[in-house]
């Protein structure tokens, strides 16, 4: 027969991910809303809380969750701390709130009640066995009131007295709650998880001259310049020393020249591996006084993982057995027929020491670990397996739960999202290639939906060593801009690959290439940071906007508005309680001045659709006075091809004024 | 660590309702399309099967699934008999195929593949291992060749060739294969559960004459104008003894003549309870004899289950313990603040004997299945627990799998999407109270759409002894008429109250009010039958369609196309494979002749969009040639207020004719 008389159901839980399998994320000091499904069958009333716990708690917090519309119940919590909570629901039929209600609905039709209140001073003197104290006092009190000598009159009142409802809420009965069968997990990130503004660099282009190997000291000179243009990650490639055999040359060619550096993602060379660091950048007590230099910046230093070796790595020799071998016996190296990649050899996860080797790239995290990193920038992890990834970001974390860990992963959307629900703290996007007003609609509309924005936190980047894509090429200085201020405020983490972004770099290799001409990932380059034309203190102004409006610091609550005009493109971004109101337009055509009419309902913004409110411009610091739904735009991209407007509830009128009245 | 080094995921899967727990519904014959996210990290060429099994067969079979886009992959499979069958998924890393790509990639390349046709053969070697018989000895051949003195384009032929393939694939390597963690039910029902015309009748009034009580041998003279009008359920109110104690008079009035029958569910006298038959009615012998007699006709009968007593009921002296007490002792009437029911007892679920009070409830049903029965229609399941029913009909489905139950829940949402997933074949529906195009639309593109097509079978109903719409109050002889094609076309499963409906009976008992004036829950009525005015052949032609276009016997590949006129309506439904397309035109303004431009792209009808195409309304018999996006129809609701069209491909040209050419 049924396993138990709990008629209450609860079902249709969101967020929920994979049926739990997976946590939902938050950052520190957010909360988490959850809605359920929560219904009995017949009449009665029912009751329903939300529990929740810290994964290293004991005990359950509950609180009461309330009926929206159609057996739908919401409540929410807040997480306070780093690591891993969890929450479920019980619900249960309340008798006492269904015998209020009904003898509520008795006494209006004037209906007699008496074997009604009799029932009710039995329902309270059980609550009172699980009370104590004064209330248990209050409440057997109540429940001889309810059957004493006064007046009818009298007892409805007191029946139906909120105090009463109070106290007995204190104590329900729940023998017969139903339990939601699944404890559904949250994974709690640092706030640097959720918002962060990246910065990539090649430390070995730091000297300042194309001829001379740059270091972690010249590194340190370059601190002030970044710290002052707001970013608080420093992100640097791999810093190992970089294999000899089939190095690749300046453009990627295949021959080398002596003074060419090599890439340095071919890691590995007789001087040391994936623990080791390039001799020409200094010394690891260099880089540790470089990490505690970045700090002095609020900066944080991320490391790449990308683990994969050259031919000369000394795992090769110390581990063949970690490696592809072909029927000859020799090491396989990288191929995607019909490319081949002769300077690396891919690590064989499934090999038969498979053990062995992850231990070891776990004791690599560590190392890093060791020497202050936190947050690590994972190269391709797409082609490793997702119960590696599981596996290490889990143990890393079991110690050091404020580890970040960023998925360079540009793949396919299901790989992407699985990377994310196993672990990864953020993931590249396909921002870079999404310029059209429907293409970035789309898409952005796509992550800011459940269920994806609740375990895929992007990162946005309109440029990388990788990618300069033909927007940028085509676009100059404007087209950066423009895509810098999309990607800082459609995404709350972002990063740029400087100085080539600030300064709008845009040569390519070759027509229809997305490669830089003269790529720093095979060469030394000099960068003039100083040049006039550089974009250094709009992308400060665009940072300290992000630092300054929190509707920025998340992804959530993020709405596209209409403009009439293709190259437009508007969306909006507000906190929970609209105290921080955001509105982007930005013209994303780098060529021409575009202008339109765009539309949102003002109360959709939780402004008052009968009141003129204040747009104000934070790039621009120019304010407009708008009202109800349409209101015109104008942006000429040679100035600036955007307005990030702070939206102001209160504008001034007469009653401002003293003299007024 | 990992648990295994399965890389290959599987995810998203539909359908699966509410994770696996509760099953999918198909009817014998029908296929079950499945899809599934499967995927796995890096390049490697996966395979995938979907596995199925009756729940009473020891094997899975296996079927290879096919992949779609983005990593979607799709399987199907028949089931082919009543009771429960399950699915999931195998999925591996495929590495006979990845090298195939690979081999195939590199010599259209031009690239040396020596080394590879060296680990293909071995490959193939150990492929033949798993093999037996010819394929083995051909395998082993292979595998010698590609190894052999042969010309390398030879052995490049030799490896692409496609009967190799096809012999490897029987033999997959799945020791690393990722199995789903869940077998997902499907609950098979007979084609009945998924295919029905219902008729509801009162048996006592089919005397014919007001003052005599009807008994099943009147019944039995009705079957044929049953039978004509093409009904294949016949579904009778409670049969069982009616209380005295509080009887309801007509009009549901307190005051009850001698003469008053009182309502039939009212269940309960000293002639017996819910294993009786009224004694006026018949005997048991009767009714059996009447069940059969229909069964000639093609006819199924349809029992009531409404478990609620009278005061005179015989479980009320026998098992006081099975009712709610009041203070005093008494035995509490049904109520819903302030409403009052005197006459009815609500039986108490959760009473200390509840398992009794549950045994006995099963034993009636199996008392009424032993006389022939296998439909029932369930009186208010909302009111009972969700575990009763759970637990009745999987009890009864044990041993009579074909059992049909009807949930009569006119309740929230969730709550009957909750009956339909524990269990019920059918529901009742909102449709009676949907009128408009936009209500329509909107409720039944809900139940066409996923999840809810997957477990929820809709019944609809036009109206029923409490339901007189105000639609057919006003609407007369055509807004019966509308509604009937409606009910017919856009449920698989529908049924009306008659000969109420066939006769346009539209008195209502007072203004606003859907009851009935006269209502036969509270007296015995005489019918004109063969009254000139009557739907009875209308109903029978459109009962016809129904039989003849297997696109109106499932809820699935329902579309609703625009009409530039808010009182026209319009929808198709066709067979997966498009053989049967029907496309309904109805006129929901029962007063007034409307006309419109009905659109629809022809190839979401599986049409040549460059053809004409005929549309044959099945109702008038009237042939129309249709070309392109827009179409012109027009309704006069005081001659017929839909079509029923039949769409045919296939238009006569010049090119039939012997003498073309």
């Amino acid at each position: 027969m049924a396993d138990s008389l709990g008629r209450v159901i609860i079902e249709g839980v969101q967020p929920e991910i994979d049926g739990g399998r997976f946590p939902i994320k938050r950052s520190v000091g957010e909360s988490v809303a959850v809605e359920a499904d929560i219904f009995t069958d017949g009449h009665d009333v029912i009751s329903a809380i939300l529990l929740y716990r810290k994964e290293t708690d004991a005990a359950w917090t509950g609180v009461f969750m309330k009926a929206l519309v159609n057996d739908r119940w919401r409540g929410s919590f807040r997480v306070e701390e780093i690591g891993r909570y969890f929450y479920t629901f019980q619900a249960w039929v309340d008798r006492f709130m269904t015998w209020r209600r009904d003898i509520r609905k008795k006494s209006d039709a004037g209906q007699a009640v008496a074997a009604d209140l009799l029932m009710g001073s039995d329902l309270i003197q059980k609550t009172a066995k699980r009370a104590s104290g004064a209330d248990q006092t209050m409440l057997r009190g109540w429940a001889e009131l309810l059957v004493s000598d006064k007046s009818m009159n009298e007892k409805i009142k007191l029946a139906l007295d909120l105090n009463l409802a109070r106290i007995v809420t204190r104590y329900p009965d729940r023998s017969q709650a139903t339990r939601y069968a699944k404890k559904l997990p949250v994974a709690v990130e640092r706030q640097k998880g959720r918002f962060s503004s990246w910065y990539e660099m090649f430390p070995r282009s730091c000297s300042g001259k194309e001829d001379q190997h740059g270091t972690f000291k010249d590194c340190e000179a370059r601190l002030p310049y970044i710290a002052e243009m707001g970013f608080d990650v420093l992100y640097l490639p791999p810093i190992h020393p970089i294999g000899h055999t089939h190095r690749k040359g300046r453009n990627n060619t295949l021959r080398t020249g002596p003074d060419d550096p090599g890439s340095p993602w071919a890691i590995g060379a007789p001087e040391g591996g994936h623990r080791a660091v390039h001799p020409q950048l200094g010394t690891l007590e260099d880089f540790r006084q470089f990490v505690s230099k970045t700090k002095e910046y609020g900066i944080e230093v991320a490391l790449d993982l990308a683990f994969q070796c050259t031919p000369d790595h000394p795992y090769v020799q110390e581990h063949p057995e970690w490696f592809y071998r072909r029927p000859d016996g020799t090491i396989q190296y990288a191929e995607n027929p019909p490319k081949k990649y002769e300077d690396i050899y891919p690590l064989n996860f499934e090999n038969d020491r498979w053990q062995d080797l992850w231990q070891e790239l776990l004791g690599v995290v560590h190392c890093w670990i060791e020497q202050g990193i936190r947050i690590f920038r994972v190269d391709n992890p797409h082609t490793k397996p997702f119960a590696f990834w599981k596996w290490l970001i889990g143990e890393v974390k079991k110690d050091y739960p404020e580890t970040v860990f960023l998925a360079e992963a540009f793949t396919r959307p299901r790989v992407m999202y699985r990377l994310a629900k196993i672990g990864f703290t953020q993931s590249y996007t396909y921002f870079a290639w999404r310029n059209t007003k429907w293409e970035l609609t789309q898409y952005f509309t796509e992550l800011a939906r459940a269920p994806v924005r609740e375990f895929f936190w992007p990162n946005l980047w309109p440029n990388t060593p990788d990618i300069l894509t033909e927007y940028l090429q085509m676009g100059g200085r404007p087209a950066f801009a423009a895509r810098l201020v999309l990607a800082a405020t459609l995404g709350a983490n972002y990063g740029i690959y400087g100085p080539a972004f600030e300064l709008a770099e845009n040569a390519a290799r070759e027509a229809h290439s997305e490669e830089y001409l003269d790529s720093e990932k095979y060469q030394i380059r000099s960068w003039d940071i100083e040049r006039s034309d550089s974009l250094k203190s709009f992308i400060a102004r665009v940072n300290r906007i992000r630092r300054e409006n929190p509707a920025l610091q998340k992804d959530r609550n993020l709405h596209f508005h209409p403009v009439n005009n293709e190259q437009l493109i508007a969306y909006s971004k507000h906190t929970d309680d609209h105290s921080n109101i955001i509105l982007v337009v930005v013209n994303l055509d780098p060529h021409h001045t575009h202008s339109g009419w765009l539309e949102f309902a003002p109360e959709t913004l939780g402004l008052d659709p009968q009141q003129s409110f204040q747009v104000h411009d934070l790039l621009s610091d120019a304010r407009y006075l708008w009202q109800g739904l349409s209101n015109f735009v104008e942006l000429n991209p040679q100035i600036v091809p955007a307005h990030i407007f702070v939206v102001r509830r209160k504008v001034r009128t007469e009653r401002d004024f003293d003299y007024f009245l």
